[in-house]
């Protein structure tokens, strides 16, 4: 045989072989996606049953004030004028509210990314508890959801549906619930917006820079895909506002979550241009004018008194849009990722014009609304989050000794009042803050907020108890969770 | 023939194929690597040699202060306490500096790692001019040293020595020259400090995580690797003072660039834990009061009155240290990359207790001290930097209409006093202060500094005319640079 025709019949079965591989990869990819089947817990399901049952059956509490929830998607820390000082961006009716309620300076979101933090917000348990720790991506057609699928396929496409949430609660205690806006805890059922206990639903399963992006009315589409975004805002504030007037005789609980300032931006277009601070400022604008547009609906129906509204935000900002002061943006656990502005607003209980500094999270509302309506936590699961009815209504202390920090499945780092201990987590998922390259070095940091409110650092010489104090509540709770993930007693 | 035995035959064919791969590829990356092959430029070395004996035969200036440049590695905007208000590191002798000289709010480095912020301080010409827009790491024995020569054969690897530096130009015009610390633009000659100008050296080749660490004394190795970093402040405070006691009748110029607070950080044990900023505290505590010994020795001297010392560092700060409020950190051109602190300190002129806002970068020292001691600029190439004399004796307007921030090959921003406008590159060498993943979206980015120090709101709907300004001055650079890269006239 020649060297040419050996080396051709060489070539040959080189390809052949490489052909195999590729053919076996794609079948156990296939297999792998395809072994893909959340199934939700039985028992744990009776549990919710029975527990939203005695909700329904306890006496209703004397005070039962309406509840609106409104939740900005990647608004930073120094995004509304509150946060930190005078900025480019006039929000004249947030700040109102701010000025007429209270505003927390130490509030985080529960994850520095999207569908983990509204799983931590509706439960008031950890993401990584409620068995959503990541970002969730349309269940059909696109590309992350199916490397998702065969890489992990155990991982959660939805909120488990023994999850119980805020409306779950608010329903059984005899609210009328509804949600206006972003989902994204999964795009099924039994995971949709009214199987998670709202009774009334309008907006999108995703974020806006998902695709296909259609409006649903409950489960229905309501607007195909592609929405005009540009319109957008003003959709969901007149679907927020027909909500409260449906339901004025109340109590309601209202769930408003905008799609913006996530990006992309957009405004009607008379409204393009308007702000000093951009296509982001012309968003917050709109936004805080549909803000105003709803206060007044409550002022004028007389619900404005005994509502509580709470604003807030699901993560510090992304590639756009003001962290404040402080080190870090949206995807970490820095503060600039995690501490977003809050504000409440409830003139019956709240005496206006306070800052509190307390630290705190958004798991914290759950327990926050049993307190205030008086009625027992479910007793079948951990929920991680502490009433601050307490700092809402008088102020005072955080209810947390400490305050965890998760990005995906991993803590990242706990704090005190004072100290932020980082673990030594040598590659991060996320590298907000980071110079060169995506990792970190595998190295412990002790910051001491105090006089470093930027997490620049490393003060474990200083501050060797604290150090180790911290060090160990952070192991203790890693392994908490290794032993019992989903908190189930 | 069994079908077994046709698989194992198909199965050794697949795997002579692959090492046939291997080993191409070897042989490839080995061509590759040998292909390197830097070569100064016979007819610049020649201009160079004409411009600085045209030096040496000029008038000598009726001034000619002592100078000395202190460099630090990697410290950042706030984390001394002039730049940003108090913190937790107590630098005395750097504070009593500042109050008694001049402080600019608004200096950047060259560029925002090292080798290249290096170059451009040196020769006052940008980086991508000078040669060197990348950090280069030890010729022998480094992995990113051989991976770079393989993929980019034609990639200098150390400061070509047509280069004209502040050495060689103030060697010229009389000075005794003197290095002390981290040299970074090559480990051999013809690009070694003694070849570069400096008289003498002591010091490292490279920055304090790269190996073999070791010192030299001029081109000898003086404290072989790895040296105990721990005495490694003070060591080369003793060195600084050494030099100028041996050049006490002057003038002399002795640059000075410590190797922290660059990672890994160390001090001699007893310091340890003293700072409340931890190691890092603990580091530039160290360092300050090196300041403060060579400071005396000046005083002592009778030459503190007639030296010009300038301090700042060559980019913002990596995982550790604090960029002051604002958006980025070293290894990116947000401010927080670039944007560093600055003192000069010079009696006989000038007066202190100011703090001037003119934006300036560290280009503009080389065209500072022609101007101070009246020498004419080499006319065979461009000097990207403009004197800053004027506004440091006696304060005003920056003498830039733009300023460019390059990173490594490309051109990333560009500003004026008030606005920064970033071109719209999609992926970037650096990832800091990105949230998610290494890369930004491929958007044109119009900051307005002056309401927004944070660069968080893109204003180009705002200002549609400023945009357009920019967007002109940002390719009228790319242009320049695409027709001559070294500038060479």
């Amino acid at each position: 045989m020649s060297t040419l025709a050996l080396l051709a019949r060489v070539l040959a079965s080189f390809l052949f072989g490489a052909l195999l591989l590729v053919l076996f990869v794609a079948l156990f990819a296939v297999w792998r996606y395809a072994s893909h089947d959340q199934r939700d817990d039985p028992e744990r399901l009776e549990n919710k049953r029975a527990y939203l049952t005695s909700l329904a059956a306890q006496p209703r509490s004397e005070s039962q004030p309406n509840i609106v929830f409104i939740l900005y998607d990647d608004l930073g820390y120094g995004d509304i004028g509150h946060g930190a000082g005078d900025n480019l961006i006039d929000t004249p009716h947030l700040d109102a509210l701010a000025n007429a309620g209270v505003v927390f300076s130490d509030f985080h979101s529960p994850a520095p990314v999207c569908t983990p933090s509204r799983a931590g917000y509706l439960t008031g348990r950890l993401p990584l508890r409620a068995g959503l720790p990541d970002v969730v991506f349309p269940s059909r057609g696109d590309p992350i959801t199916a490397l998702t699928r065969i890489l992990a396929p155990e991982r959660n496409q939805r909120i488990p549906a023994e999850e119980i949430t805020l409306a779950d609660i608010l329903g059984a205690a005899g609210y009328a619930t509804g949600m206006v806006g972003k989902w994204h805890m999964g795009d099924v059922s039994p995971s949709l917006p009214n199987d998670m206990g709202f009774d009334e639903y309008y907006g999108a399963l995703y974020s806006n820079d998902m695709t296909p992006f259609a409006h649903y009315r409950d489960k229905e589409i309501a607007v195909p895909a592609p929405v005009d975004q540009r319109e957008m805002s003003a959709m969901y504030t007149r679907e927020a506002i027909a909500f409260v007037e449906r339901h004025a005789d109340g109590p309601f609980f209202l769930y408003f979550a905008h799609n913006f300032p996530h990006d992309p931006l957009h405004v009607r277009e008379e409204r393009a241009g308007r702000s000093r601070a951009g296509l982001f400022g012309d968003v917050m604008e709109e936004i805080d004018e549909g803000v105003g547009l709803l206060v007044a609906t409550l002022r004028e129906r007389g619900l404005l008194d005994d509502t509580l509204i709470v604003i807030t935000s699901d993560n510090g900002p992304w590639y756009l849009g003001d962290a404040g002061n402080q080190r870090g943006r949206k995807g970490n656990t820095f503060e600039g990722g995690m501490r977003v502005p809050f504000i409440a607003h409830w003139p019956a209980r709240i005496s206006g014009g306070r800052v509190e500094h307390a630290m705190s999270m958004g798991t914290d509302l759950v327990p926050t609304v049993l307190e205030l309506l008086d009625l027992p936590a479910p007793r079948d699961r951990a929920i991680d989050g502490r009433s601050i009815l307490t700092v809402l209504t008088e102020g005072g202390d955080s209810p947390h000794a400490h305050l965890y920090y998760f990005d995906s499945d991993n803590l990242f780092a706990v704090r005190t009042e004072r100290f932020k201990y980082r673990g030594p987590r040598g590659v991060f998922y996320s590298t907000d803050s980071m110079p060169i390259g995506g990792s970190m070095p595998q190295k412990e940091w002790l910051f001491d907020l105090e006089g470093d409110p930027r997490e620049s650092y490393d003060t474990s010489l200083t501050h060797p108890e604290v150090l180790k104090r911290l060090r160990e509540a952070f192991a203790a709770k890693e392994d908490e969770l290794e032993a019992n993930l989903r908190g189930w007693n």
